[in-house]
């Protein structure tokens, strides 16, 4: 029953009487083979299926923003009746029986889904081969939830779901200029979804503005009885806080790190964003963001050891199935030895710590999303602040925190660099304040137009 | 200014007005001799200050059970102007600054701390050298709150404090024939008390009856900012609840492990106080308790690889600061993988979800707090369910579970062996649920009198 992404691009499927489904496969067609961001598209007969199914509940759910709206999940979530390769080239898996939790409950708002989306092998880097960027195809669209990045802006899809370890929802979300949002840990349940690293995992959405991934977290957000870190937390109403404005916000502006290590462009652009909300009523405080230098050496420790304890029996089996870099990812995290990672785990304990001092001071906190832009295609290092990296590092240096502190952290876009590649701004509050890291971000897009530029792939498309 | 403990005993101070201290004073000089439970006792001008202190407050504190009632904390707590040795024999530490925050509490509740007693070293053992079984001198008080034990069995004390991180807190209560209670985690505060293994550590009291562990859970339940291991939960309640009896609890009686490794007089005599139950009103109902068998292995993993992580400097500095068990325990730790410890955290992850099914069934559970008789002094191994085992696997294979749930247990006295030594019934509650466990005890305590009985170390200290 599998159709596949060629298939789709060749001769696409018209859903009948879906004409949001029927624009998505109709672009899909015109920049996948550019793109690259599926892995599996639904047949029409199953997207007219499921736009049937949700026809009777229109009266109630109809009338809900995402009724009818197309979606794309990165293939790392299960989807009832196809397979999960979360990224990995090894032999074909079986279908599975049940979606995900978060694919359920999105469907259940009436959306539609359309197919799934390239992740990085095992979500555990931030390349997403063979995906490329929709802004400069000789690019990556970061990861690891790079084809949901792309996608969106491609313009196939509105809303996709990613998910984010240390920024693999909002790396992609600011490489590719669309809008990415990383939700307060365990707001969104995650079975069904492959992890990475359970203590730092969470589901969230990639959409075109800031109003569709409020509308996605209130879909999403409850109890989820068998993800151990789900939390019953009040449900969040981003949708209907998302007008409240910036007028008495304070707006941590981080001295030491972020802006100094990002490209002059960059800082300067998410600068002017900050000068923005300022003029919008938000009140700037410089702050210190705790621990902000050595957030990635914890995340990469818990990632890397977590990682290495769920492939452990495979891995040992089989470990030509895994591309060199998440071996060399996983053999690190072999490595360690059980106080490395307690230390990691002190380590962001006492970051919870002093994160409620610095969230005692300010409702959030604006940062660069990525310090510069993403690399070329197959690149093995970059450069960031001067300094030769790995690109995984040169990528999450600036998203990695929120994770540590299960934060809520919006990617926003905030203007182009000097390369005309998108930057992105990112509004991180306290855990539970999801609402409002959504309202800062909805008031700062209702003031500028960056979200509504359209990457050159709309244009080749059409040739 | 330091007095010691010596000195309390050839010439008790008389701390005036407190006729509740003196007593306690008396009783120390009468058995310290031979129970050797303290490190520490405060001389007489200070137990005195403390009365005074309180004074001014009886109008409000003074009616509380507490007030005026002499306590002791088991030798990992900070006391405010006393050095705090954790069981160590290592050179002389600094007098600390403050108190511990539990400690704190219950002085503020009025209740008065005449000294600090015995704990295994760094509360890594259950054989608490050099303190003393009060009911059969040659053997142990168990532990690693053996000291704290001793005392309130010795009738030196009516509460003490105690840690439990896979039973410290019920192992000696159970082997010293009083009330031992170990709360849900998270809802008394750890600040200032030395670590074992933060994610497992609870603090706790060790009391001559329920009541007064109700009443202690009442007084040091709360938020404590600077333990991130603390809950902000709402107050139980347990002495309001205390009398609500047991007509309707659903008490499981868990069929494989439990009883059938308990010495037959152990397991005859807990069946014997759950029939007492049942006639009072409650329903008996045969459960499984998941992973009953393994949680030793869990437990001991976490808390050796979180000790390890704790000493990790000053063990390789200075190994011949430790003893040979700890030493030993500590290099276990020291060798596990991450992936071992995350394998650990993966299995009390498991198992809290099975445990949410187990409490939908049942109130509480029912189970021997110890399967056996506390070894002799100095033994290095013990016969548990005719099998030869080190002797802290042998005295906390049924006390474990609860750590890794986080769940309320309570350890009762529930009769004498053949061997004329204490026998100890364990109530665990579904995490939350400590007003219930509390309350289930205090109806079985009341119906029988085995909390009355005296150690024989009463009638020898009058020799």
């Amino acid at each position: 029953m599998t159709w596949n992404v060629q298939q789709a691009v060749s001769s696409p499927a018209s859903p009948g009487g879906t004409s949001q489904v029927a624009a998505a496969l109709k672009r899909l067609a015109e920049v996948e083979t550019r793109i690259r961001a599926f892995v599996d598209v639904f047949p029409g007969e199953v997207l007219q299926a499921q736009a049937q199914r949700h026809r009777p509940r229109q009266a109630s759910a109809g009338s809900g923003p995402l009724c009818g709206v197309p979606f794309a999940v990165k293939d790392l979530y299960d989807v009832a009746g196809r397979a999960t390769r979360s990224g990995s080239a090894a032999s074909d898996p079986e279908p599975v029986a049940a979606d995900a939790t978060a694919v359920a409950a999105l469907r259940a708002a009436g959306a539609i889904l359309i197919g799934k989306t390239v992740t990085h092998e095992y979500a555990f880097g931030a390349m997403s081969p063979p995906a490329r960027n929709p802004w400069d195809l000789s690019r990556v669209p970061s990861g690891s939830s790079g084809g949901s990045a792309a996608a969106v802006a491609a313009g196939v899809v509105p809303v996709a779901l990613g998910t984010d370890t240390g920024g693999s929802i909002r790396m992609p979300a600011a490489a590719c200029g669309v809008v990415g949002f990383k939700p307060t840990f365990g707001l969104i349940g995650r079975t069904g979804i492959f992890p990475l690293s359970s203590t730092l995992d969470h589901a969230g959405p990639i959409t075109a503005t800031v109003a569709l991934a409020a509308a996605v977290v209130d879909a999403l957000a409850g109890a989820d009885p068998a993800d151990p870190g789900s939390k019953s937390s009040p449900a969040p109403g981003a949708t209907e806080g998302l007008d409240r404005g910036v007028k008495g916000i304070r707006l941590g502006i981080p001295e030491p790190f972020f802006f100094e290590n990002a490209d002059a462009d960059v800082a300067d652009a998410v600068m002017a964003a900050a000068v923005t909300l300022e003029a919008a009523g938000a009140q700037l405080v410089p702050v210190t963001f705790p621990g902000a230098r050595n957030c990635g050496d914890a995340v990469l420790a818990i990632a890397a050891a977590e990682a290495a304890h769920v492939h452990r029996e495979r891995f040992a089996a089989r470990p030509g199935d895994y591309g060199e870099d998440v071996a060399e990812a996983l053999r690190m995290g072999a490595s360690l030895s059980a106080m490395d990672l307690v230390d990691a785990y002190r380590f962001q304990e006492a970051l919870l710590s002093e994160a409620a001092g610095l969230f005692e001071q300010v409702d959030a906190v604006l940062t660069p999303t990525m310090g510069t832009a993403p690399p070329e295609l197959g690149a093995e290092s970059m450069v960031l602040a001067g300094q030769r990296v790995p690109t995984l590092t040169g990528m999450n240096a600036m998203t990695v925190h929120a994770n540590l502190l299960g934060a809520p952290a919006l990617a926003v876009p905030a203007g182009f660099s000097t390369r005309r590649l998108p930057i992105s701004a990112q509004i991180i509050a306290a855990p539970g304040q999801d609402a409002l890291a959504l309202a800062i971000g909805h008031a700062y897009e209702s003031l500028t137009e960056w979200h509504t530029a359209t990457p050159p792939v709309h244009a080749l498309s059409t040739a």
